[in-house]
């Protein structure tokens, strides 16, 4: 043991840096991400584990702030910490302090001024449809369940209407503070898997409940509610009535996150 | 309303009828199958509801007697009634009543000796296993994490040795009583599916944790423990303690059950 290193080591503070974690959950048990005060969030959860692994009050930054009841395979995190613990270690620390429906999936330093809100990126959302007479118990959690015969050829017609740069305001929650309602959507696939069906959705950002709206809409498009050609009026009506139902938060997964940098 | 009819009705008992339902369950939360003394069981919900909706005892029996943790998409269980209420209606008044991890797929009248257990059948079911460096959260529940390395071809090659009519004692629980342990494994394919590697295996009969100790076997080969050439052995030695661990119960699914009749 050499005391005298060690008591350097002490009177030297370590150097601040910036982790950023992606974080998979099952949104199941959770009112979503954001701290709140009417129930446990994975923000809270994050917050209490890191700030007891590393020993100081840890704050963390999310990408993508997940209603209650969602899911993400790859949501963002990031957090400016001063411990000593080299940052790919912390994804096996933590995880061993997370609840089991929480697991980090990486952990990495990043620059000091990196922001998951604040940079280029790209972002992928499953939403599935379980299509059977009766619901399957080991779907229920991650799909949402009909047995009402939807047209997959009509909803992906609709689809490609909603792909590239648009206003999305009739696909935005009212009550929603953003600047802009301009968002592009990369790409919008309906894909049949066995029963199940997928909407995927690739795009620069989401406004709130962005995508369980489309999905709703695409829902009625495909139960012969609505026509596809019906899409430009809706973008064009910019109110929230113009457009479909918000299908239930349980169908929705963050697939991933990506960034150009 | 015809009062006279209705006492007719009454005086002149139903016709006993069988009806057998394809049952659907995710077993996170039940002791198992078979009606126990330590915790809620599939039977007990099933036997419970439908007594109260048929307004008369019912006792089901089961096709597959799962284990706490196991999963089903298509479990059998069939019952006498003398309600005039219609086979095929049952499926969706019980579905009313159960709770939303079990469902019925369907319901139907069979002839009144037909058993799940007394005829021929095949039934196919499925060891889900997923691979990565952490576990996903809304994998968890459906499937056996592991971190190790599997060398799929391996696996396979040991799998085709259990294929075909064996005596597979060594794959059965000790302690489990039964005529026979011949069975008959018409196919077992080791599968990948992104990240997961599904084992699918269908058969004339499973005894005792037999699934799960071929998957417990097969993720040995994958890991390299033991040679897939070392199968025909495991088979001949005729004892518990020649295979591999018995793997966990809920990377298990039920996935279908035929009859030839």
């Amino acid at each position: 043991m050499d005391i005298h290193t060690n008591m350097e080591k002490e009177a030297v503070p370590a150097m601040k840096k910036r982790i950023r974690m992606t974080v998979a959950y099952d949104g199941t048990n959770y009112h979503g991400w954001q701290q709140q005060n009417n129930g446990i969030t994975i923000e809270e959860e994050l917050n209490r584990h890191l700030s007891e692994l590393l020993e100081e009050p840890i704050q963390v930054i999310g990408g993508s702030r997940t209603d209650a009841g969602v899911h993400a395979m790859g949501n963002v995190a990031v957090f400016d910490t001063r411990s000593r613990m080299p940052a790919r270690k912390v994804s096996y620390a933590l995880n061993q302090k997370l609840p089991k429906d929480i697991r980090v999936q990486k952990s990495e330093e990043v620059p000091a001024d990196w922001h998951p809100r604040h940079c280029e990126s790209r972002k992928t959302y499953e939403y599935r449809i379980y299509r059977a007479e009766f619901p399957m118990p080991v779907k229920r959690l991650y799909s949402y369940f009909t047995y009402h015969a939807l047209d997959v050829r009509r909803m992906r017609e609709a689809a490609a209407y909603l792909e590239g740069e648009h206003d999305f305001k009739s696909f935005c929650q009212t009550g929603a503070q953003v600047e802009s309602t301009v968002r592009t959507i990369y790409s919008l696939w309906v894909e049949e898997q066995g029963a199940d069906l997928v909407i995927r959705v690739c795009g620069n950002g989401f406004l709130y409940n962005m995508v369980r709206i489309i999905a709703g809409t695409l829902i009625e498009v495909g139960q012969g509610k609505r026509e596809p050609e019906s899409m430009p009026e809706i973008l064009a009506a910019g109110k929230r009535s113009a457009a479909g139902p918000t299908a239930p938060a349980h169908g929705l997964m963050l697939i991933k996150y990506e960034w150009l940098d």
